[in-house]
């Protein structure tokens, strides 16, 4: 076992199963768990502090870890590390309103934040869909989006400041309260989407705007991919972007339908939720694109009158995740494209499907190009993970070889490393991990994750 | 003089005189310039990769250069250097209204990818002061803001992605063209503000966004300096943020009616200027925002019924650098500052001025805390040098004592540079040192720009 230095070795998980269920984090990967490690459930900034210091000192492999929702292995134990479990960071230090952002710890919940904004009549942007449970930190870490990106971006849009524990265990901040500034480099969105290969977020300062109204929704059914295709289009065009333009395909719309009537009709090739808030103008602007999509060739349209309906016409999509899983085990794909590709992709996610002989049913983030191929298989069979895996590694070619890359937002962690390469080239590659010597020049910051370990 | 690859020799500017110009930007500095250098006036991306490889190969500095709008002195020639002229690059190669961005040259006038923009009914946010005559290349390499900053973020809020020629002629490419994308480190924000001191932006990905409407305006007077910043407080608080709110101090109004009559009371403590451009609200806001001002003390407001009005109310906003420099040479600052301290920094630097014997009319971006102090003297006036260099210093220590940077959005160029260990302190320039290094190892980059030449 990895030693730990004395002042956090009230904060390591005792308990063996406890310290197996830290191991791992929301991906499915054909990699054993460890069986030498070490979990710390660090309680404040000086525990993280002691650990960096602790592992530089012993070359010690450290895994920085929030609430372990990564669905690309960035969180998973590795052999000999020290899990470095930050989710009791869970402080939100400031609101402020008139300077419009908040300090918190990296354990902050996202639904956490977005409300405690709320109450201030503020609003924090990305929304992960696991936002009830995942952390800010992690967050960062990835540079998660979410299903408001088409019109709030990405996290990296809303991070104004951190302060980061550096292997060694020093201290640094990096970016500015005030609304501007460039005295010296930008490193703080070099550490947003990092995945802890520089250090651990201990305290992230996020930007928070005046809050949109609530949101309404429409939806449409489409019987062609390409008229659907064409619905997003019309929409991208709109002079107001929506807050949330989500694709459905056939093969994800069979499975909702085989989890209960949600009240999708079988034989539609698509099915596309999209809506505003923007201020004043929410039921206008829905009515309008619900009209878009019409003209677009939608065969049944639907817009929500009030936030009940509204929550109804979303009832399909929420419980997609637990549809597909009900299914068998489930690779997360997380492409992204450009948006007058998508057509290009979804078919080719279909020849892949049949070539494959996997079921891969199609949705995600359409109004940003950001879509969630999932790859149903069946885990007790080897030949089905086989061809899972298989289908994984053509979906991120299919998707580079239409000008996109491998990952929007789940970020490349353990399960797409091989992939890399493949999108940054090696000249590209050999830099990345120059520049994360800079920070961490012993490779112990989560080592096996985005960049492969050396040999 | 240094030596130049065959390639760029006829691109080399002859004549002495005209190689002069070259060697000077729009700041005031105290250095006279160099007498050993050359300019080459790059044509395309190969000119700058063969300056950048010879250069690298015979250890050459090179100054990247475009409209030499440089308030901080980022772009001047040093000694020995081969100033890198990049305004010829000034192709706009793609404006893609479907993905929602522009693919533009580094010598592309702000104001003409404005106006592109705006024929696709597409906008461009950035629009610094200089926006007529400012490049692309230069807004990407100062982070540049601007007048529309409160309500539309800094050039990194609106770059996607860049090519970037390096030391020893090595094309990169940062970031991604989809709307998201996490695969490796986002280089792009890290040469974002990096000041020409990394490598050459050969090309930008530029994010567009809907057009808003018109602006129409607002002018406020106040007798009371508390008054007009409790104005800016209740502007920050509405739901609907302004796309400009510019604060003129009684100096600053006393500079401009000496210069013409411009219908400013000679005995205001302070005028606001505040616009929206909010789609179909634009009237409303604007009567909204005169309200409030009103309220906060305001004891007279004008609101603009039409675009003419509008401009009249920002006339004498427009003279304003004129007025200042018809009163003698001007020294820039660019300090940004919390909102909740404005009123602190705005007293302190009359207390500055005061004590320095200097004249420093305040003005500048109040919304986002982004004040432009003009330190105006007597060239001819060593005393006066002097004084006005050291109310310099004292602006930006004001400014870091109360929260603020040294630099909202001009850089910290070969102004500020003595400044800028300061704000960062010893261990992150030095951490900053080490990032160049991965990208300029012989530091030919812009050296004497930002971080001081190791001696």
């Amino acid at each position: 076992m990895p030693t730990l230095p004395q002042r956090v070795v009230p904060r390591a998980v005792a308990d063996p199963d406890v310290r197996l269920s830290y191991a791992v984090d929301a991906s499915v990967t054909r990699t054993a768990s460890p069986t030498d490690f070490e979990v710390v459930r660090a309680r404040d900034v000086d525990d993280v502090v002691a650990v960096l210091e602790h592992a530089q000192a012993t070359r010690t492999p450290v895994v920085p870890q929030g609430a372990r929702t990564s669905r690309a292995g960035g969180a998973r134990a590795s052999e000999g590390c020290i899990v470095l479990n930050v989710e009791a960071l869970d402080a939100i230090h400031d609101v402020d309103e008139l300077e419009g952002y908040a300090v918190v710890g990296p354990g902050v919940v996202n639904a956490d934040l977005k409300r405690a904004a709320a109450s201030a009549g503020l609003f924090y942007g990305p929304d992960p869909a696991s936002w009830e449970t995942c952390t800010i930190g992690g967050n960062v870490a990835t540079n998660a989006g979410g299903l408001c990106c088409v019109k709030y971006g990405v996290t990296s849009d809303w991070v104004k400041a951190l302060q980061v524990a550096l292997p060694g265990g020093e201290l640094m901040r990096t970016g500015h309260r005030t609304a501007k500034g460039v005295a010296g480099y930008d490193l703080t969105g070099l550490f947003v989407g990092s995945e802890g290969t520089l250090g651990v977020v201990t305290e992230a300062v996020l930007r928070l705007e005046p809050a949109p109204d609530a949101a309404l929704t429409a939806l449409a059914v489409f019987d062609s991919l390409d008229a659907a295709v064409a619905g997003i289009v019309a929409l991208r065009r709109d002079a107001h972007r929506p807050c949330l333009l989500e694709i459905i395909d056939r093969s994800s719309v069979l499975a909702i339908q085989s989890f209960g009537d949600f009240g999708f009709p079988d034989d539609c090739a698509a099915v596309l939720l999209v809506q505003s808030d923007r201020p004043g103008h929410v039921a206008e602007d829905v009515a309008r694109y619900a009209a878009l999509l019409a003209s677009a060739g939608a065969v049944d349209v639907a817009v929500a009158d009030d936030a009940q309906e509204s929550e109804a016409l979303l009832a399909g999509r929420r419980v997609m995740s637990t549809a597909f899983e009900a299914m068998g085990a489930r690779l997360a794909e997380d492409v992204c494209v450009p948006i007058g590709r998508l057509a290009d992709f979804v078919r080719g996610v279909e020849a892949i499907a049949e070539r494959r002989s996997v079921l891969i049913p199609v949705s995600g983030h359409a109004g940003d190009g950001n879509l969630h191929p999932s790859i149903v298989h069946d885990p007790s069979d080897a030949d089905s993970v086989d061809r899972a895996w298989q289908a994984f590694g053509d979906v991120m070619e299919l998707g580079l070889s239409v000008g996109g890359t491998i990952t929007g937002e789940h970020g490349v962690g353990s399960v797409k490393l091989p992939w890399l390469g493949l999108e940054l080239g090696p000249a590209e590659l050999a830099r990345q991990r120059r520049l994360k010597a800079v920070f961490d020049p012993l490779e112990i910051m989560n080592p096996g994750k985005v960049f492969a370990v050396e040999a």
